[in-house]
């Protein structure tokens, strides 16, 4: 998946709201109009006259002229749950990027172009709509809207330690005042209506998807402490944590974490979570009655107290990511007690994945490709018919998925997108936009499964009639900037933004070019983009170990999108020279299903490009074939079979064809 | 060039010092030995006692502890003029990388492992040698050294703004401060043996080798003021005044720079320099009587108090680059009235070459092929005589190119290195190191000229007998990745550290590499390494109009060194497709001199590579082939014809080979 796609989450409304008179539902779905008289609302719109009353209320307490809101949780993760919705309680507002501010008698949303139409049709006419989201922008609109020296308000556990001191040194330059506030505003607002804590199950990993045991995993990172001159490590990303322990829960969409936050030093453990969801099993597994080698477990509300307990003492040093520490901890802890890192060491150490894990996110990549062939097959008989669209699609690759072996859901939410469609970077079908999906168009599925043992990413796009000339060219030049990479051989430590590249140069010679990263890390049961591996400027070295996914693509506008994404593992490359203490690397493809034949042209591959692309067909053969077959799926094996038949050379070809001319003439002319 | 190289400044000596009984000359010259008694000193080593007591009583004077002395100039130029090696005067040490640190009783140099050996055999014991140079050993050793509290002097205009605050911050976090000295000290105690500033002429461009004119350029630059919101640009770099107004000097080696600074505002323009340098025509040609439309000619060392006088003025913004602009001056403009960018206006207009520009710096690259083939054939005809070292092989090919039209010497200091020579980073042959060229080894001359029409810059590997397998190679391996480079395509700004893995990945391919950079920018007339053009991380990005040098190499310790470099101009390129906005780049080689026939092996080459290669061989024949026609070099115009003959492309040849033996025997088997 290329990029954070908007997750939808079910409206919260409080029920039976007082109405004014100007919004009288309408049974049209348009976008509202605040100028007209009375207004005009579409029913798509929430009132929210109370809540904004509400939090006036709360301001008033706090004595503060502003307060801001923006989209995030208390860990910064890329999907939030239900009473983290926040921003769309407040707005109605249900886009997953934005930010609110509320004056005593203005309300504003800050949102980007993907979603000003949805913002328009979602507001009421409480909300003005501003269509520029930066720091700058809303800093400068609360300069024209609050008298200077008044107190801007905000939860500094809503924000990432970079935008609170982006927005608190250009506020202060204008003389208002950022300030944090202890109770998040929201929340007293939202009172008993706020969807409560989760409550089922963390669950402890099987013994055999685990790389390292959560004793190895603590052993090692205290070591790391050790070399740092830390004393402990506070991890506030909910990956962290989850990996930390080989614990796993269901708290928010597509990411199997729990809410938690853990505090690491070198002789203790605090885990802070809801401590009624913790089963015997866990508790004797965490040991957590030892207070020696135990994990002591804490309520989750404790940890900022438990934080400032800490460094209260002598001679302790915090270690902490600042990527994924909010404002909120990094506050509390002294300049002089802390240690900052883009990333903390469990970040770092994850990002490396053991003989075990490589294993596993190998073996559940050919369980997931098993789902996706059959999928593909399903569409090459049913598209035809024109009983498939785009919203359909996505729910029967999800449900193919759903049947493997250690199936967990989706890991985000399934582009499905067919012809013009798929050339919109941020598409997500819904029953306005959706297609169906038609045998003269070309169609991109970019989806990906959790399961115990791994998590996995993967675009095909593909056509079913006859593709243009030039659609053949931009799929081929996309496989081939794909294969490029793929077997690029480069010195350990490289950096995924110089080497990205390689999968562009084939686009660039003919003038294409695509608009997003070349690639994202990958986690085992785990973030379906986790940092901070990948192919972007702030992405760490390429080292062995390392999963990413590489996927380069080609977007027309208003015709047609392709995108072809596989995931791969970074593995030592054996190279002929071996002359200085430099060790090589290469990647390896571990996704495994076959590549569109309709739209590859192998006449403009170079013959290393061909060759490469048989190795991979034969890989997939020799992994995906038994798979398929212990699965009883006969047809999917056959059909996989004739997608993967060897390509031939193609300047091979052509010379075979000029000697096999050249030798028929020559005998006709003896003869 | 790949890097800056060590110039060997002249040994400044006071004539008869005062010797220290343990100090008598030897005729030896390997290192001292200041533990044996007495100390041992080499004939190489200067007696400092004399200096270091007259800095140490300056010292008193301004109460401080401990006094720096880095060895730039007052323009953070590449390299320096004899009155500017102060560090050299002061410590005997003539490499061209280092820092003294002198207090009341202590004297230290840190210099980088290039320089350990020569600092060892130019110091006297009244010095230490440290052997890590970084900001923060030199704080470390001060704060071992002198006490808390004690002021640490230094002469700010020797610092670049970044090395000052790097300094500063360190040294006050361990209680010492660092201050500006108005005075430079080692000044003082040179006194009036410090050679005079330079008298020579200062000259104006040829109409037919300038762009724009002054005006033009000065009206440019004004129209970017009034964008950006400055209302003056300050100029620190040589460069970019002698850019500016189209004049050149010979103040400094290798550059045809003059001292001098600009102060250019909306409406005035001050040029600070020797006044009594500037000719009638000069003057005239600078309009320098009308304060309207002409130069205000200011002396040399009156910038500090204009800028300050400048800056009392209400509703000024002086407009500077951080980059080039010392400590000295960024200290007086207060942070309210700065405009800081990394590079001033001046340089990044200085990076975009016009028309004429472009069209005279290929013409002088034609007429410095003429003499590097020349040196190429005499090289051929002598070396199996066993008459050339690597200092007459540089000091012949120096005298080739200073009998070209528009020669203004050579534009650095020759790299001329044989066999393990080349495979050292830093090598510049001295008698002692130099080794004679021979047939059985590899050959590597870096070189370049100034011209009144530009500036040049090329390398090229030679071998005149039988190269082994593996050099052929890596030989072979450094030209694809050479072309591969040169022949890229890419969007208009993108960024040479993103691209020059293109370079890079042929050589890694088989698990080798090189330790420097891709390239750099080139001036014309001007810097042979120009700012901010080139392949690192910390250049701008690549924009029409540019030139850069593409030099990949590979270097085999204890046995040679292969480098391939040529100038290249980034132009439009061709493009099948064009459906964005963005346009589309690539590279026009501009340096015209064959490979080496010998190191070539083509059957390692793909064929886009070889018929690339092809290409630039029949460009080099249609460009140089008439200039040495034209110069009557016969001769070499026959070797070159030699050297250009099309290579034949590997993969057809075989092809053909097979076609034919299958007619024949086609033909035997019929008959």
């Amino acid at each position: 998946m290329w990029l954070i796609f908007q997750w939808t989450l079910t409206l919260l409304l409080f029920s039976q709201m007082e109405c004014r008179p100007t919004q009288s539902k309408s049974e049209r779905q348009d976008i509202r109009n605040c100028i007209s008289v009375p207004p005009y609302l579409p029913i798509t719109a929430t009132n929210t006259t109370r809540q904004l009353k509400g939090l006036q209320d709360a301001m008033n307490k706090y004595s503060i002229g502003a307060y801001i809101i923006p989209a995030t949780d208390y860990h910064l993760t890329a999907y939030i749950a239900e009473r983290d919705a926040r921003l769309t309680f407040m707005t109605g507002f249900t886009g997953s990027a934005g930010t609110a501010v509320v004056t005593h008698d203005k309300a504003v949303l800050f949102t980007d172009s993907r979603y000003w139409v949805q913002a328009e049709r979602e507001l009421d006419c409480n909300w003005d709509l501003e269509r520029q989201p930066w720091v700058s922008n809303i800093v400068e609109w609360i300069t024209r809207t609050v008298p200077e020296g008044q107190i801007i308000g905000a939860d500094p556990f809503t924000f990432s330690i970079d935008d609170w001191e982006s927005y608190y040194s250009q506020l202060n330059k204008v003389k208002r005042n950022l300030t944090s506030i202890e109770e998040n505003l929201v929340d007293i607002v939202w009172g008993s209506a706020r969807p409560p804590p989760p409550t089922n199950d963390i669950y402890i990993l099987p013994n055999n998807v685990i790389g390292m045991s959560w004793q190895k995993k603590v052993a090692f990172i205290r070591e790391e402490m050790e070399k740092k001159g830390a004393t402990a490590v506070l991890l506030s990303a909910l990956d962290e944590t989850a990996w930390l322990f080989n614990l796993r829960g269901d708290d928010i969409p597509y990411n199997p974490f729990f809410y938690s936050y853990t505090l690491l030093t070198l002789d203790s453990i605090r885990l802070f979570m809801n401590q009624s969801r913790v089963s015997n099993d866990v508790h004797n597994y965490l040991n957590a009655t030892s207070r020696e080698n135990g994990v002591l477990l804490m309520d989750y509300g404790l940890v900022k107290q438990e934080v400032i307990d800490y460094i209260k003492k002598d001679n302790v040093q915090v270690w902490i990511g600042t990527e994924y520490t909010t404002r909120g901890l990094y506050e509390v802890i002294p300049d002089t007690k802390l240690i900052k890192d883009s990333y903390s060491p469990v970040m770092m150490a994850k990002a490396i994945k053991d003989e075990t894990e490589q294993k596993i996110l190998r073996e559940c990549h050919v369980r997931d490709a098993v789902a996706l062939i059959q999928y593909l097959l399903w569409l090459e008989k049913n598209v035809p018919k024109g009983t498939v669209d785009e919203i359909s699609g996505a729910s029967y690759v999800d449900q193919l998925r759903s049947k493997q072996k250690y199936s967990k859901g989706p890991s985000f939410s399934t582009i499905s997108a067919s012809g013009l469609n798929a050339a919109l970077a941020h598409y997500s079908p819904n029953n306005e936009t959706k297609r169906t999906l038609r045998v003269d168009e070309m169609y991109l599925i970019d989806s990906g499964g959790q399961y115990l043992d791994g998590t996995t990413d993967i675009t095909r796009t593909v056509h079913w009639g006859t593709p243009t000339v030039f659609q053949k060219e931009a799929y081929t030049r996309v496989l081939m900037g794909n294969i490029d990479l793929s077997r690029l051989i480069f010195p350990a430590g490289t950096s995924g933004r110089n080497m990205e590249i390689i999968a562009r140069r084939t686009l660039w010679d003919v003038g294409l070019n695509y608009g997003h990263g070349t690639g994202h890390g990958i986690g085992n049961f785990l973030c379906i983009h986790e940092w901070p591996v990948g192919f972007q400027s702030n992405n760490i070295n390429m080292q062995k170990g390392m999963f990413t996914s590489i996927e380069p693509g080609y977007y027309h506008d208003n015709e047609f999108g392709i995108r072809i994404e596989d995931v791969v593992l970074v593995v030592d490359a054996d190279v002929k020279y071996n002359f200085s203490e430099q060790s090589y690397l290469r990647f390896e493809t571990i996704s495994l299903v076959p590549y569109n034949r309709r739209l590859i042209d192998t006449s403009i591959m170079r013959r290393e490009q061909v060759d490469y692309l048989n190795q991979y067909y034969k890989k997939i053969r020799d992994l995906v074939g038994p798979e398929l077959q212990n699965q009883k799926l006969t047809e999917e094996h056959d059909w996989m079979m004739k997608q993967t038949e060897p390509f031939h050379n193609n300047a091979v070809m052509t010379n075979i064809s000029v000697i096999l001319l050249l030798i028929v003439t020559m005998g006709n002319t003896l003869l």
